[in-house]
């Protein structure tokens, strides 16, 4: 099996930097909820207002700066999506399974797809509707906004077009990492007021809302 | 191992749609050449004068209608950092090996950070000094120029300091994915004229191009 070679010892937990105001962080948190995996993996809360996501602690996880990072043992990962992946193997999850050759391809690139395509301009919203007035205490720029909200609005309207094609909720059948990325993808931009007019990504957040692990979601209480 | 429950047969060659003159193409080529796979991978190139990329048999492999794309059996896969992670899987690559979880985590995190931070500089550059003039006559834009090109100065001058701390000419030591990645958009950012100013960048690109398997580039004419 992968992964067993390398694996030293299971009596520690791995430690993820993060924090719920980061999507980067979050999109990782919500795979560990929907992969049954909260208990699996200690968080830490990064302070900003600290400088701890520029600390030599951390830089020596994510040599970014950058949330998110984690630390497993002698191990260091960073960058969320890579997180994922590695959380992954190390877990055997199915949600990102790699002794599924045939499924896992689709699920990567469904889930690379969305970060590729939809992911930016959902966090360029959030920062243009609600970072840049905290933080500066300036409006968004009118322009921005709207293309950020034309670019989810198209990209969304293509996934939901494009998949969700084996029945049910979720994108490809069974739940995966494309869907925990659609849906923090989804969370964040709601933080901006944002809501998807296509009835079938409105159908699949519904749902994700829905879910009993979506209480360990940072997005729970918005 | 990983997959072997799901790959069907091995009498069949995954079949790559691509374009020389994709980056997103070339990037997977790039892997295939430095894995020792060129020969394992049917290239197909798409004629977009006839619209290839928009045709239902394309579409049919990746529905987002662009480069690249793959066809493996029944199994499709698109989004090329999805396609190298599949064939890597597939071939039990060591340039990312699924096997070694301490090092295919570090792997992902460089080649992801490589392609979230650095790679779309190099896209835009080559699109505004390039493309531009060549599908619409008009010349590019100099503020975006500058831009693109402060950007690549940036994040490679980042990579340069950070990695090649195993000594040797890669990034993590032995070759990876990550270095193929770190060779295509420097490849393709030459054709814009971009050359690094960052020695140990400069350094690496020299090795790569010097490598036997290099002739198997969609850039070795460049």
């Amino acid at each position: 099996m992968p992964g067993e070679a390398t694996i030293m010892s299971t009596d520690h937990k791995p430690v993820l930097y993060t924090h719920p105001m980061s999507p980067h962080g979050s999109i990782v948190v919500d795979f560990l909820a929907a992969a049954g995996l909260i208990d699996r993996v200690e968080q830490v809360v990064l302070d900003f207002g600290k400088g701890e996501h520029k600390a030599p602690a951390f830089l020596a996880v994510n040599p970014v700066g950058q949330i998110s990072g984690l630390r497993d043992g002698d191990v260091t990962v960073f960058e969320s999506d890579a997180i994922i992946r590695y959380l992954a193997l190390r877990f055997k999850s199915p949600l990102f399974p790699h002794h599924d050759l045939a499924r896992v391809g689709l699920i990567d690139s469904v889930q690379t797809h969305i970060r590729q395509k939809a992911w930016d301009h959902g966090t360029g919203l959030v920062f243009q509707k609600v970072m840049k007035k905290l933080f500066t205490g300036q409006d968004g720029d009118p322009a921005r906004i709207e293309a950020a909200e034309k670019g989810l609005e198209k990209t969304l309207g293509f996934i939901g077009d494009t998949w969700f094609k084996a029945g049910g909720d979720w994108l490809l059948g069974e739940i995966s990492t494309a869907d925990t990325t659609l849906a923090t993808l989804l969370s964040n931009a709601k933080r901006a007021g944002y809501a998807p007019s296509h009835p079938r990504i409105q159908a699949f957040y519904a749902h994700w809302r829905a879910q009993p692990f979506f209480a360990h979601s940072p997005y729970a209480k918005d």
